[in-house]
């Protein structure tokens, strides 16, 4: 089956070190779906203020890969351990679907774009292209009883940032406040244990920090445009 | 982008009709996913059993339209009021790709199909086709404070259904129950108000019920095969 991409979402993670490792992580961080003209309708958003919460099927897009691994080695066990492709959220599979809950933020109208749609605790990379939005509907998708795995654990496993004031001079509040929920949930590679300096970029900024016996230090960040 | 199925979904619903309107509702309904060849790696649902609920990302294969209709009616608001195609789980929709979330059973081995993914609470026609499987991650996906719309108020809004014992007389106690269990949940289109009767399959059955003043008698069931 041919799919086609019925918008693109903008968000400020210009690669992909330090994207949440699931949707909802980081809750402040919003996103902006732009639809491509063909979808540029505004009849096909309406009643979605309804819900509180939706979902994105999207396009693993820098994840493309010709041959089916039927396992995947998922970071948060180490690198090391192989699980089945269908018992992880692993970004390498089969059909390069992804799946995200988000928050619904509001409706932007813009003249040249269309209704743009706005969503919250995105964990998708700039430029991500989107198949689908679907309302989260609570009777059917939320399962308080569902049993999760290994990824449950290590949910709320924070470290903590230090930095100076200065690092942050004229930087929106926002975008602080992300760059430091991005850099508490760890972003390094699991398997990566000595001290080592990590590079990324966001929005504007190019962050470097350190990492320390799970202590993080923001050493600079510059702005790239 | 081009995606190929990596399965399909063998079930007991021969026709769209009866169908639950979503996952989860009619729990003890189950259904079979059969691997395509290439995709039957044992391996590949190493860890699943680690999971109690998981998501079907499947094609909606008997509603394929060539032209992108922004709006649909949905049959629960009495089939006459329009909403945005993107604030519906309606199987009209561009792309064609739904999203259902069903309960692990286990996986039986066979020795020609290879591993084979059992599954409830299905809502899915037999031999849809599936793309992708994904464990359900209750951190990320259990919104415990996600406000629903419409279809919440109907949850359980379910009828009276009569029958005469000998109906189900020879027929299997998981089948005679599944089948009360659809038209419990008054599967006519909300729009037809009259009284009337249906027919529809099931497993090798053709049931045949009426509905008044919201209370179902089935009539007969026949064996079709």
């Amino acid at each position: 089956m041919e799919i086609k991409p019925i918008g693109f979402i903008k968000t400020d993670f210009k690669e992909k070190f330090g994207i949440p490792r699931q949707s909802g992580i980081i809750e402040n961080i919003t996103g902006e779906i732009v639809f491509k003209k063909e979808f540029r309708h505004p009849d096909a958003l309406r009643g979605i203020e309804e819900y509180s919460h939706l979902w994105l099927i999207f396009d693993f897009s820098e994840n493309h890969r010709d041959e089916f691994s039927p396992t995947v080695r998922p970071p948060r066990l180490g690198g090391n351990k192989r699980v089945g492709v269908f018992a992880t959220r692993s970004p390498f599979r089969p059909n390069n679907l992804g799946l995200s809950c988000v928050k619904f933020e509001g409706i932007k109208e813009d003249k040249n774009l269309g209704n743009i749609l706005v969503v919250s605790g995105v964990d998708l990379l700039d430029n991500t292209p989107i198949y689908d939005i679907k309302p989260y509907i609570p009777y059917s998708d939320c399962k308080p009883d569902a049993k999760g795995s290994f990824g449950e654990a290590l949910k709320d496993e924070k470290i903590e940032v230090f930095y100076h004031e200065n690092v942050f001079l004229n930087i929106d509040e926002d975008i602080k406040n992300s760059i430091i929920s991005i850099i508490e949930q760890n972003p390094k590679p699991a398997y990566k244990q000595q001290y080592k300096e990590y590079k990324f970029l966001f929005s504007d900024y190019e962050i470097c920090f350190n990492i320390s016996e799970n202590k993080a230090t923001i050493l600079n960040i510059h702005k790239i445009k």
